[in-house]
């Protein structure tokens, strides 16, 4: 054996006569050195090769990740799904008991428990917390409106807000960049098998940062936030706390592995949505449908387990609040947006103007995501010159804000109170359908209503039914035209942000917009037109069927309305569908994050994983036996994640004996337990000196460990670290099969094996990762399949 | 190369120095031959070799398959879920034009919509069918015992059943064999990959199957039938009909393949189980929880499709059957049981006797699983004894359950009625809670309230609310136990039967006795302990929650209820599960279906596929130009399905080219496309002479192609017809991933690959189906790990 030949080359592909690739970088002349590597592999030897094709360079990632949307993204790792079959884990599961399986199974129910418990308490004390500052904030201006003192008031309301929003700016721009912006796509990508460092570190920041966001009366919700600290806790939880607070119970030991994490943050994820919108069925669905990429009936089962828990709390939290014990909180029952009071009776002839709010729906929808994605981008621009232009970005659309919702109700006539409604109109400083503001008595200024309340608030006017007459026209288009602008302009600035509330707003304005057209054909009350409305724009932006449809059946708690809800949840979708891709993945796009699709693309059918492996650099592969020297030169060198492992157990022979993870190779290092001889240890004495704990904690760098020249000339023995189990593919597998093997078994790593069997091949062709799997990656290094994908 | 060498042999798996697996038989001196091979595989000559042991022998599975509730089991095969890439259904992929893309999308969508539409209208009309027969039926018999003719009165009522149960029964006996049961376990089957044959074709039969057995009374639910209807109808369309009739419409070839059929049936599922609780959500759910193997969020919406077009058409008929338009059908609205009037508060101290009503329901579950598992196996010698002894059966049966129903209710005495009903109490001959019977005027009795309507008019009264002091304890007692009794003996006769409404009947009488026992500590409604009763032992038997979750909200209609469902949901499964599997499990297991499981178990982890393979007897491969004797002989000595093929492409280098398929082999030998000589074909030969429609078609025997000797002495080019991806694992491969794998991607066949590389070593080492991978049979043949199994 050559121990010496460090980077030992794998076999060529064995003549597959095939279409040469096009090696010619085109990132060459790029000029920007990517100080990040996005998914370090075994496969190439990092970016900087001119061999390196296979790495996306979107225009629109002009400089660092960290431009985009709130930063969320710096050093993308992936994330080991797979079960690494090593002899010391192997010898780990033999030697768990009874009892301590039983422990595992306790804790995991455990677990999704309190990520149910703590996400309702959380998210209860941030419902009072902006509710009650959102009150007294309104009850002042409109006092100073009352005493005619028009511009104190818009000083003291933009001046709150402003306050406000620096809070949450400030946080987000020094303290946790990753708090900023929805969090739901890093959740998906995570889920995916993308890991997003530092994204569920501090759920204190995003739980403060998404008060005084939503309190300072800015366009977004607070459901992104709360998916994200539903995550945040799932894991802190599954790994017993974060730096040095961390608890380490050894019961906890079970789950320091990525496949356990997954499945507590999807707990985590549908509290979070459950929490937003008390909608337990449609939190579950949400992961299931838009956030998940695997998913198990064990898992549908702890995820109902965990939003179930939030329900009971959230309702505890409503009946402790009763009779305005918590101040302003309280008032909406457990149901948001009620209208089960209204008897549904639709009949064939209501379907076509139905239809219409769909397919319009579908339209806004589609444009919506369209600007949106401009406006990202532009913003990008701004945020990547530095902390300042973030600050000064969210600032400045804080004052924007406020200016419009202050100013817009002068515009607006008042409307005279139907005696009807008694003394419920007009209202002063307490929520309702009929706000005085600047009105005289007797009058109500129904633009007002809609803009100076919390977006909930606003929300459940705007869907409050059997209210005709109640909103003009001139305010609907106002209040739909503002909050389109404020709805693409806000999202992407840095503070903790939620999509689904800009989106209802919007939808529902002009859900009622259209029942005030339609009015001399319509028959369906108004309100509902709203729900139908937000619902087609919702659909026509991100993109979901089953989850929505429930989640709108929880928010309103109307079931009659349900079919006619997913007729109009069908059509915004497909209309949608034919422009452009959903909201979240534009988001997950424009972030950079390798995300892999469901579906592998057609052309994918016409090219090898050999044709692939040969348009990269040759694999870097270590003996089973390997010198010290050579494992830390690779380490160094390279920054991939996993080594092939060869053997040559007798002449003429030989085999690929498995995988070994870098973190492995770094606790080997680390412990030193090197051998003076070159030999194979016995599996005890491997055992005696490592446990699988200590294997599954994350390493550090190379550079941490310092060797002595002697050390150096000696040698390690991988068997007992090596994965013997990879999973593999013959090199003719086609990759379109190849990346739906990768995506449904979740692998980070896969082999590719010669599809010849005889001497002088080498047993392994190349190895394949997520990046190398990606479609546009794989079209920039093979651009003639470019035009297949036109014809296709 | 040796074209004579007819059966191969792979290579010796190189010496993996394993345990040697026991090879003995056990099932040598059974002396019974199985005259159907469950699932034939290319990796072991059939089902007669002594060296066979990885065949399911339960003893429950006495002589045949076809013993078991209503035979719906014969010959099992695979389905080919896997994308086969060979050279034709490439050129087919490749010479599609964009506008036969947009045909087959449209198709796909057209489809969903028929069968939602024509699963809508069917099961209208069977409710249809089924309230006017039991209507009838049921007026003329309190006719007969207001005149105190009760002798006569049994006897009509008896008769009528008789006769109505005898239609289901000779239909299901003589006919249709498999339209008896329920028919998930199979549909579930199918959807996991195991084709079980004739079980899609007669929606007809089981339309009136279904009336008859429902209309007779019996102890049976419409929901197993109608989904069965469903996925017939959506195989139907896939097929474009049966037999002669059978459509040959160009546009529906592309739907000649198992995938598309699996989405269609899935569609076709959850229309039945929407158009039986008109719960279009649940519906849905119901299909992802418990029927599918593999879920797409592209189906979920296509299925949510399907189901809104089916509440249309419910909805459309109840607005056409208003006022009594179509007999005496049409009451109830959308919303089956209605419970939306009731203002739930409950409060933390109701959670203790919700709690208690969880886990009795999960005991009483696992119990009734207990039990109907050991009447099923009696019930399957029953059957075993002949059509005759079938047909006697369900007569039996039929007549205790007229017995039983028409004779108890004279066992209660007669209750006074409550003035507040008024005119409502009692009623005679019309569907109400208060039926007069045999009681003077001004009384009604409140067990033949419950008896004499549907079982769907009886859950509705059950879970009336408001109704507190309504049914007497001793009335629900006998209630309960009659309906215990019949939900054991009825299920298992050849009749085609819902497993849904017996339990859901059995529960709601248990909740409700709960509820009049805990009187004085309980607040809730008296109905809506019904409800949770009902819901209770729903999750103790079937152990789904978030779809029985959903279908009981979409049943019921409040939303209010919906956390503290879900807690008796998961304390009842969770009960449940302590004792024995779900009973859909536990029928799957009995028809021997080979059911793959989702979750490998514990000791898989101690078992290298390469083992697996050296217990199977030798591969059978063949040669990529192959002698067409060679190709006869192996078709008819084996009853495999797949064939690995090997090619030698130059000395010393040997290649795993691919698989071929049995039925591919078939069209080859049927359209005699032999070579003189030995050669690679040009590709355009094998393109001009095959379409990949042909291809898709399946196969017939052998014997029936007659081939003259110069015929058995050409050659056969496989390189057109193999799939030259197929998927492999390398045979150090643990048994567990390559479950999770075969599982994960939906595989038929999966091949053994070698660990080494080098001279002489077969490029296959075996081959791996469904069967191999199933615990049961791997414990037959590796006994040893038996004890492991305990241990862990």
């Amino acid at each position: 054996m050559e121990e010496d030949q460090s980077l030992r080359a794998a076999g060529e592909p064995a003549a597959e006569p095939g279409p040469a690739p096009e090696l010619e970088s085109k990132n060459e002349d790029d000029g920007v050195e990517d100080p990040e590597d996005p998914e370090s592999t075994g496969g190439g030897n990092g970016i900087s090769s001119l061999e390196q094709p296979l790495l996306k360079r979107s225009t629109t990632l002009t400089a660092s990740h960290l431009a985009i949307v709130g930063a969320k993204v710096s050093h993308i790792e992936s994330l080991d799904y797979e079960i690494i079959e090593n002899d010391l884990f192997k010898h780990d599961w033999r030697s768990r008991s009874n009892v301590e399986v039983l422990q595992y199974i306790f804790l995991k129910w455990a677990m999704a428990f309190l990520v149910g418990l703590l996400t309702g308490v959380i998210a209860s004390l941030i419902n009072l917390a902006i509710e009650n500052i959102t009150g007294l904030k309104m009850l002042q201006m409109v006092t100073l409106v009352r005493e005619k003192r028009y511009w104190a008031g818009f000083l003291y309301f933009a001046g709150i807000n402003f306050g406000l929003t620096f809070v949450a700016a400030v946080l987000c721009v020094v303290f946790a960049p990753t708090a900023a912006g929805p969090g739901i796509p890093e959740i998906k990508a995570y889920l995916n098998g993308v890991d997003t460092p530092n994204m569920f570190g501090a759920p204190q920041l995003i739980i403060i940062g998404s008060i005084g966001a939503v309190s300072s009366g800015m366009d977004l919700g607070k459901e992104g936030p709360l998916v994200h600290i539903g995550a945040c806790l799932a894991n802190l939880l599954s790994q017993g706390g974060e730096g040095r607070w961390r608890l380490r119970w050894r019961w906890l030991r079970y789950f320091n592995n990525d496949r356990d994490r997954r499945d507590l943050i999807t707990c985590g994820a549908s509290s979070g949505v459950c929490a937003a919108f008390r909608a337990p069925v449609g939190g579950v669905l949400f992961a299931l449908e838009e956030v998940a990429t695997w998913w198990r009936s064990a898992l549908l089962w702890r995820t109902f387990f965990s939003t179930a828990t939030v329900v009971v709390v959230l309702r505890g939290f409503i009946e402790v609040c009763r009779n305005g014990r918590c101040g302003m909180f309280g008032e909406g029952g457990l149901i948001l947006f009620d209208v089960s009071d209204v008897t549904v009776r639709y009949h064939v002839g209501d379907l076509l103007p139905v239809t219409l709010v769909g397919v319009l729906g579908g339209l806004l929808g589609a444009l919506y995501n369209h600007v949106l994605h401009q406006v990202l981008r532009l913003y990008n621009l701004i945020n990547a010159k530095g902390r300042l232009a973030k600050l000064v970005l969210a600032l400045a659309v804080s004052v924007f804000t406020s200016a419009g919702l202050y100013l817009l109700p002068f515009a607006v006539p008042c409307t005279p109170c139907d005696a009807v409604h008694g003394a419920a109109c007009p209202t002063v400083g307490k929520s309702g359908n009929f706000k005085q503001f600047n009105c005289p008595d007797g009058f109500y200024n129904d633009l007002a209503s809609l803009l100076h309340a919390t977006n909930t608030d606003a929300t459940r006017n705007i869907f409050s039914t059997g209210t005709a007459g109640e909103f003009r026209l001139d305010s609907l288009l106002i209040f739909f035209a503002i909050y389109c602008v404020l709805g693409l302009f806000t999202f992407g600035i840095a503070v903790p942000s939620g999509l689904f509330l800009p989106i209802i707003l919007m939808g529902s304005a002009y859900g009622r917009i259209t029942a005030l057209v339609l009015a001399r054909f319509v028959h369906i009350d108004h309100g509902l037109y709203a729900v139908l409305g937000a619902a087609a724009l919702m659909s026509g932006s991100m993109r979901m069927t089953v989850s929505l449809c429930v989640i709108f059946l929880e928010l309103t708690n109307n079931l009659l309305l349900l079919p006619i809800t997913m007729f109009v949840l069908l059509i915004a979708k497909t209309v949608g569908d034919a422009f452009n891709p959903s909201i979240y993945e534009i988001i997950l796009d424009l972030k950079g994050l390798p995300f892999l699709e469901p579906k592998p693309e057609t052309w994918m059918k016409d090219l090898t994983v050999g044709e692939l492996a040969a348009a990269k650099p040759r694999a870097v592969t270590l003996q089973v036996v390997e010198k010290v020297s050579t494992i830390v030169e690779v380490l160094r060198s390279t920054a991939h994640n996993g080594f092939p492992v060869l053997d040559r157990p007798r002449p003429g022979v030989s085999e690929l004996h498995g995988l070994v993870l870098r973190n492995h190779l770094m606790a080997v290092l680390r412990k030193r337990w090197f051998l003076a001889e070159k030999r194979r240890t016995e599996e005890w004495e491997a055992r005696e000196k490592f446990s699988s704990t200590e294997l599954a904690e994350k390493a550090g760098s190379v550079d941490e460990v310092q060797l002595s020249p002697e050390e150096l000339d000696m040698y390690i023995d991988l068997h007992p670290f090596t994965n013997t189990t990879p999973y593999t593919v013959v090199e003719t597998m086609s990759v379109a099969k190849a990346v739906v093997l990768f995506r449904t078994c979740a692998l980070r790593h896969m082999l590719i094996i010669p599809k010849f069997q005889g001497l002088e091949i080498s047993p392994i062709v190349g190895i394949l990762t997520r990046q190398d799997l990606r479609a546009h990656n794989i079209l920039g290094a093979f651009p003639h399949l470019t035009n297949k994908r036109k014809v296709h």
